[in-house]
């Protein structure tokens, strides 16, 4: 079997659980960890005792018999960092977001697509099993026609100081909507405050409507003395929660849901109790593949890499996510123009 | 002690708990229960043998010896009903939202002044104990600066026919608002979405924004598979999150915050880390009076009559309420036009 | 239809309950309130203007008209105002426990069998929409064979004062079991101990053995902080918890069990793995009637009065119960000698 | 500083926690893996590249650099193991329970004691941060006097399978309570059953008693759909809730209790009510140290090594606790003997 040769640039937060996973498979050699911070280098050397630890990202770009770059840096320095890889044939792995800008996304997917080289994005919910559970329900037609999505993603505090918590905790967000829905909104409104001098936005909530009925809501906050981690989604036939904080039973299934009566009313005043009728069912909690899915994502982007596949969570899906992160960010500075001013 | 008559009209849903707590209080005679449906009529006739039951308001009106009178019934005809009423030199209780538009309220609130009758909203909540121990943490400065109020209602299904989400759940909200906060929002945006051939909208989002940087947001459905009472306050000292759907532990205080640090950043992109620090500490439930609200609110209702009072949930706080309620529906109407449009 | 003139002795925790169902009975007439405690008879004077208020128990006795006596007092006043309640040819409607001994219980269901009066006890569960839907569960065999029912019923404080915590709490599980299992125990092990100078016990620990392997425990307590009602039930096919003390969803069953092999193990130290497997499925929240068991088990009184049905709680259930009791309350007295004591 | 070798052997469910705690301490050498299964062995070659995986014991015990053996093996070999490794002059780290039985318990304490050799037991969690919170709140007076202590830990299926639940489970209680309340009880009753061919007990009902009011029970299981960690510890000033199984806030402290008045009682009846009132007063959740056991555990091991200290958890624990787990096995044994048999 052939083997891979990973290396990764940013050792942080996340990269760690990248060098886990990519340690445990078996055709995959974990050569380099870069990070330009001497304390996250030295946190693990003795339990990867054959891997690289350097901070010169360039003797990754040289070293001929390296197939992959992850990058799990700040997000400013995403282009940059896997624009040198592209160049120089690695295939590339690259943290949420993917990029600062949809442009940078678009030039990332064009020099891929010439090179024929694999470029991931870690939108790592869409390998987690409840999503897929969620995915799979939605797409068999089990919850019936979409009415709503509404996702809490809160908790007190940030792990990345870059970008405010749209950037931050709504990407998370955008690419469960993109990959679970797979259409984009036809408008999106969003309010963000900072709360901080430093005028990054730690609290924000945003609304996306589409061509149906369908509407989308996100709150994301750094703000939250309780950490919820909650979607909510809601058809014609059932409604379902996914709760990621509880430890088991991540996913409720609610065959409850809304009624339209086809008998017209007689008096106005009747009207609604005539049309709509609501339906109260039992609730279960299905099983679901606990594996990590980080386990699933390095092991498809190896897959991928081997065999010349596209990934679940290639460019464009990152680009997709960019586009609303970008969207959600001009609906901020502007908003205070769209809403109802009220007279004192 | 003075003996006070009361009536009520309107004796579905929500008029019972009205009748259940006034015919507990020592001088209060509950002499009338009025309701167009012969079947809400029925229903309680064995329990309150000395009251009459009967389904014509003007006998209410008529009777030179009632005091006051409770009026439980649909939205649009609370000002009609109220006028009546004041006219005829009767004090007046009103369920929530006051009338379906702030025009009405201040015409009922002119009437009762100048007939000197006291014109009381139904803003339960007010009087709820969680709520006042909320309030008093928020006048003494326990939580500190209030930075954001984040409020979740929502359930599956309805109790009224004749408004949408916002006028049902979302009065509830306004009205804790207004008696927690108590400030004007300098501007308010709305998103609703009707899911029936109704056009009625069943699920909504709303964010108001303050003069400073406190924001406030609410979440309010009939569409939900599950039953949600959740608001969130958090401060620059504390947080608290009031769950009212819990049974006991309702308030719960977190030793959790936000610190700003003075040391200027030296670094562009340590900048936000060396601004922003986050504070980790206990949470506690405290102890508060478990007395029903409406208890609460009927005893003053009463003494408000008896001794001249201004109610703490005046035609003033229903008016506040009302008109945010009428801007909410207003956004919900041009929003379409405020929103980033997505190029497809 | 038949009219059954009713009345209520012990008006003080539970009797409000017996009478607000009572009086929502079209063909019942709530004819008396009969207590010792003045401040008892004053609640609700005004809630009930028709019904005769007084602390003479002979009033009832003697009312030729009155048909049925319910009664709501300490249990030690329960076998001598049911014994006169039934010479007098009065049906009657006993709170749980039955009686302070089991000799009592004998005599009262030997007097009402002889003058044909319905005899029957205030087991409140078994009228419980969670509770049938179990007992549905196990008789249809949905659980399989059982294996074990343990309970946790524990709560601060008390509501009555004449009685241990087995007596007061220990009677809804004892009464539960009876419905549920329909088995006697082949033995019962209790531990009790008490913290006060009362010697009243206000903890206990109950276990109980059957022929085959099926064991039942209980845990009561009133020095708990926080209020548990739970009782798992488990089978070979499903395992389910009955949560009583939340507001919805309070049955959850697991499609979880254990699998028996027959495949003989090779190994002595693999013998258990090669036994035994676990089966990991999923949960599910059925739904229940959520009628208030209460009026269930008015309406079954009143209906077993006018048709001379056995009631559901028969006298002899509730002697079954008092045995259990009794047992329990000798082995707290024993378990001392039954321990294996510590060397020092 | 000195530098510590350590091997372990058993690298099944827990030994790998062992080998990460151990390999992050700078002056430890994790020198070898040692498991008679060569799929163990296999699992973490890539992890640890410098340690020897090896499935001969004599190599460690003969290895003169090799300071230390940690033993994760199942309990039946911890004797024989511990006694080659502390004979051939290696610190010993034993998974709990220590040993079978208390004899061998004492033999490898004596030989320790003689060689001056490091024993210590597994015990992991008193060097768990809620733990060692809670210990502080008994230590000070913080809860008052102890009146009883509750543990309920089930769950589904088993990690071993050479020993009952309560050897499994209920050493984790048992270190507990040693730890947390420092005494030995009076006596301890215990009802086990099992539900298999293998007769190995899945469930168990253990009671002890002590020499003052103190109470303590343990109910322990295999059989649970739902995995349950709940300890609860009630005290004359305070009560507290150990929830180990909550991802956050798992300890709970109540300011509620019972007061014991001094007025004598007027009647009989009113005894109880005149001497007894519960108080009801606030709820938190302090903070305590998040930290994993394992690695205080870890760092305690080689800190004793180095300072030649006596080991929180010594073989004088590990053995208190062995003692307890024969009791219980020999009651459950004897159980049917003491119980009250019922007249059918």
């Amino acid at each position: 079997m052939r083997q891979i040769a990973v290396g990764i640039v940013g050792y942080g937060y996340w990269g760690p659980n990248f060098v886990r996973n990519f340690n445990e498979i078996d055709n995959v050699e974990m050569k380099y960890i870069c990070d330009l911070q001497p304390a996250n280098l030295e946190r693990h050397r003795s339990r990867y005792k054959s891997v690289i630890f350097n901070s010169d990202y360039n003797e990754l770009i040289e070293d001929k018999d390296l197939d992959a770059i992850v990058i799990a840096t700040p997000v400013d320095t995403h282009f940059s960092l896997a624009k040198q890889a592209l160049l120089a044939g690695k295939h590339v792995l690259l943290s949420k977001p993917m990029c600062r800008s949809s442009a940078q996304c678009e030039e990332l997917i064009a020099i891929a697509a010439e090179k024929e080289l694999v470029l991931m994005v870690d939108h790592t919910f869409v390998y987690h099993g409840p999503v897929r559970l969620i995915k799979q329900m939605i797409d068999t037609g089990e919850l019936g026609d979409l009415l709503y999505l509404s996702s809490t993603r809160i908790n007190l505090g940030i792990f990345q100081h870059d970008v405010n918590v749209v950037w931050d905790l709504g990407a998370h967000d955008f690419s469960l909507l993109d990959y679970l829905i797979g259409r984009a909104p036809k408008s999106l409104q969003a309010i963000g405050k900072s709360h901080t001098d430093t005028r990054i936005e730690d609290v924000a909530f945003m609304t996306m409507e589409f061509e149906d009925d369908f509407i989308a809501h996100f709150h994301v906050s750094w703000l939250s003395p309780v950490k919820i981690r909650e979607m909510m989604i809601g058809g014609t036939r059932k409604m379902l929660m996914f709760d990621d904080h509880r430890p088991i039973e991540k996913v409720r299934i609610y065959d409850k849901g809304i009624e339209l009566l086809s008998k017209p009313p007689e008096t106005e005043t009747a009207r609604y109790k005539a049309l709509v009728q609501y339906r109260h069912g039992e609730m279960k909690a299905p099983v679901y593949d606990m594996t990590e899915a980080l386990k699933y994502e390095t092991l498809h982007f190896v897959d991928c890499i081997i065999n010349k596949k596209v990934p679940l969570t290639d460019g464009h899906s990152g680009l997709r996510v960019v586009r609303l992160l970008e969207i959600a960010e001009q609906s901020i500075k502007k908003q205070s123009l769209s809403s109802v001013t009220l007279e004192r």
